[in-house]
């Protein structure tokens, strides 16, 4: 298997040493399992404590699961999602969301990959009205599918309007390190804005795990059961737990995105 | 965090040393995400010589997910599944399958895990009656949940009454390890008498993952969107393949499946 | 068309009299349609008065549509329902609660067609533990699949039971007018115990029509977008509502039903 | 209730008398209950011929649901439809494709209407790929929501597109009738492009009832599984047949889309 680097996807990278070797030391003796462990308990203590989290945070397998989940805590059963029409819940997961959670996602047309209020207002003439799909959270992308990032003034304003017309905010964060490193402010600065965001691990030098993180108490009872259903709770959960222990110590995660951040300006430099 | 032994499930132990070591050798530079990767290759190739697939080969992140694609395979979109009141997917997965797949399971009644075929004809008086749901499949685990092993002659009975019946036949292989060591077979003589069948990793020694064996080719061409819609496509796939390649080597796979039995034996015979 | 009594369901039966020339008076010119018209208006009043619901009332086209928006309403996404092993929704509607609720049925045995505490109580051991089905609501039919009616004491004691247990008490109403009759109570009397429930036309004498009832006020926001969804929107909904405009009038519903159950008993004395 | 015209909707219109007096016909004694009459029989076997069906007829109570009915015959578990951006079943069911079928709906731009070949073939440039949403069928409407119509070369043309491309045919037929009396043509000469449609009595004179016409007879067995868990299966099934039975005689349905057509026309001049 020859060396070589791919610009396919973040995904092509391996995993960072330094999560191989937390999985490694992970693997001492038995443990219980479905996260009732210590590198679960510790991993998740961390992550609620950087992101200012009142609600809890949870592991799944992959992005599209972490997207999944974190639409169903959000949706009333009918309930429809409003996003960019280049979101990646909308154009690269094979209509996950519409088939696990049976919701429509109701797009805003996107030039920069960011929803802008005017697409969100769009979509809300038919409230009340029994006949057109209900809009009941917004989902948007933090760094956009277009390599675009929301500023935290962008992030206020768009939950702003949210909080005053019913609608629940949802930030794909499968980039999300890479917008802290970008706009050089804290995960906690950017998770404020949001009812529940993902906390991509895989992009960010993981071997697979990406973080659920749910802001609000109120939300959390249910997340276990919805995480079970949708096919994502780990048996050796002590496994994904580890890999963002390592992310998150010394601040792995920023110098992994930072450093990706570079790289990309720098191709985007050369191929111009 | 201490060294104990937990007798709580197979999944309390870690991996083996040598899926760690082929997690850690596939680390290796850069490789195409979502299973085009030489590892795939190999491991997917390997599974379907050993197990003398027609069809082919997918990795899922757990049990509940192998499954839910595999009876997602083998149902119209209206049908129910036949399975044992003690079944995993019955009791243990929080209602996953009525939930991802919107399917109803029939129980039969069963002291000793197995599904009978007097408990299956019984939910056959209603097939033609749209009161009725209408049984697709059966869904038998090998071994079972409660530690019985279905012998090769059971397994040919129920396989030729389901195919007298236009029911598909789906098993449950979450310790299929266990079984194929405790009746000194061969996988591929436990995967004859299936359409579809998982086959265990994480309690055989895997950090967590299972495969997916389909055995009829007809089956293959939707399982990629089905696996993707149900959140299980990894994207480093190569770091669930390399577990198997582990597994799969020298027999790994029925040495470690022959040691818990025998010491399940132990436990049984010193507790008497 | 011979003239011929049937005695397989009160469905074979065709509608009263009294509920076709009202469907005729119906018919005079023009009226808005799905709902906003002077009939429907006259009959959800006078059906929340008659069973004193705070919530509200809404029209559907058949029995198992009745079942699946009532407890569409009392479930998170995630629940299961409690019902008895010969639960109209557990045997004869094909599945449809799964497959459109995606919900599990967790069946209570029942010799006589009634819920019993020590069934429900059977499966609240695995409430909390996210591998088990966890049970939001409890189904319950009057008068029952087998014929069989609760007292009003039997129905207090379940609501009692179910309001102590944090689940949600649904009624099958399809034969609640012969419960009613055969009690010699009002439908308040019955309703009072649920938080939905159903009120059967069909059955009762109408064309085809089903009444779902909502007693609590917090649950009805969402019902007309849950009906639109399950198809259940009638177009020109005052003919639906006509015919319980005549159901109502002059307490007919009680003079079938009570008509209806001597006729059964005397078929009963018959034939023993 | 006062005498006056709305140009709300086709549904804010009574019933035809004809049909009402089918329907007080059809109120003769006792007959068996779910589509097992003579009526159904009558009814069914006269549109198989109108339409030249070498399927089978199914009624249903609306639109939404011959809509979702129809379209889950046409749609492997995980596949998606195109549809128009103006399609009903896009914006005016609250999203019940979505919710009961968990397919995802890709739209085209369509300013007057209707489905183009070039907005199709831009669904097709994903397949293959599981990251992207699969189209399976193509659903156009006729008369479109817009009061276009597609002439027979039309239909011929995307029929013939979606037959070399593995994509099958829905037609939402709410306002066939109008679009036969337009095209002064055949139901059948309509029909003879769709793998199935729809074929709306609701608009055009009945009380309330719909026809899904199923053109291809290797689609017919699940239909009435699928019909029934869809909370479609009417018990007193006689009661939609008869309003079918009175608009097909002696061509009643094509005289009142007849006038439909002229009378909107006429509005449309009027209003100029």
């Amino acid at each position: 298997m020859a060396e070589h680097k791919s610009f396919g996807s973040d995904n092509h990278a391996g995993a960072h040493e330094a999560v191989v070797n937390a999985v490694i030391a992970a693997n001492t003796g038995d443990a219980t399992a479905y996260g009732e462990d210590e590198w679960t308990r510790r991993a998740t203590a961390r992550l609620r404590e950087i992101f200012q989290a009142e609600g809890d945070v949870f592991f799944v397998f992959n992005g599209s699961a972490a997207n999944v989940l974190g639409l169903s805590l959000l949706l009333r059963r009918y309930e429809a999602v409003i996003c960019a029409e280049t979101a990646h819940i909308h154009t690269d997961e094979c209509g996950a969301a519409e088939q696990i959670l049976g919701t429509k996602l109701l797009t805003v047309p996107s030039p920069d990959g960011k929803v802008t209020l005017a697409g969100i207002e769009r979509h809300l003439h038919g409230r009340g009205d029994e006949h057109h799909a209900q809009p009941g959270a917004v989902a948007i992308t933090q760094t956009t599918e277009l390599g675009t990032c929301y500023t935290l003034e962008e992030l206020r304003t768009i939950s702003d309007f949210c909080r005053a017309n019913d609608l629940r905010l949802f930030i794909d964060g499968a980039r999300l390190a890479n917008a802290a490193a970008h706009l050089d402010c804290s995960l906690a600065d950017l998770a404020q804005y949001a009812d529940v965001l993902s906390f991509g691990g895989t992009k960010n030098g993981a071997i697979g795990a990406e973080a659920v993180v749910v802001m609000r108490p109120d939300l959390v009872a249910d997340v276990k059961y919805l995480r079970k259903q949708q096919l994502q709770l780990a048996s050796k959960m002590r496994f994904l737990s580890a890999q963002f222990l390592a992310l998150m110590e010394d601040d792995l995660w920023r110098q992994s995105a930072a450093h990706a951040n570079q790289m990309a300006q720098r191709l985007y430099s050369e191929i111009l």
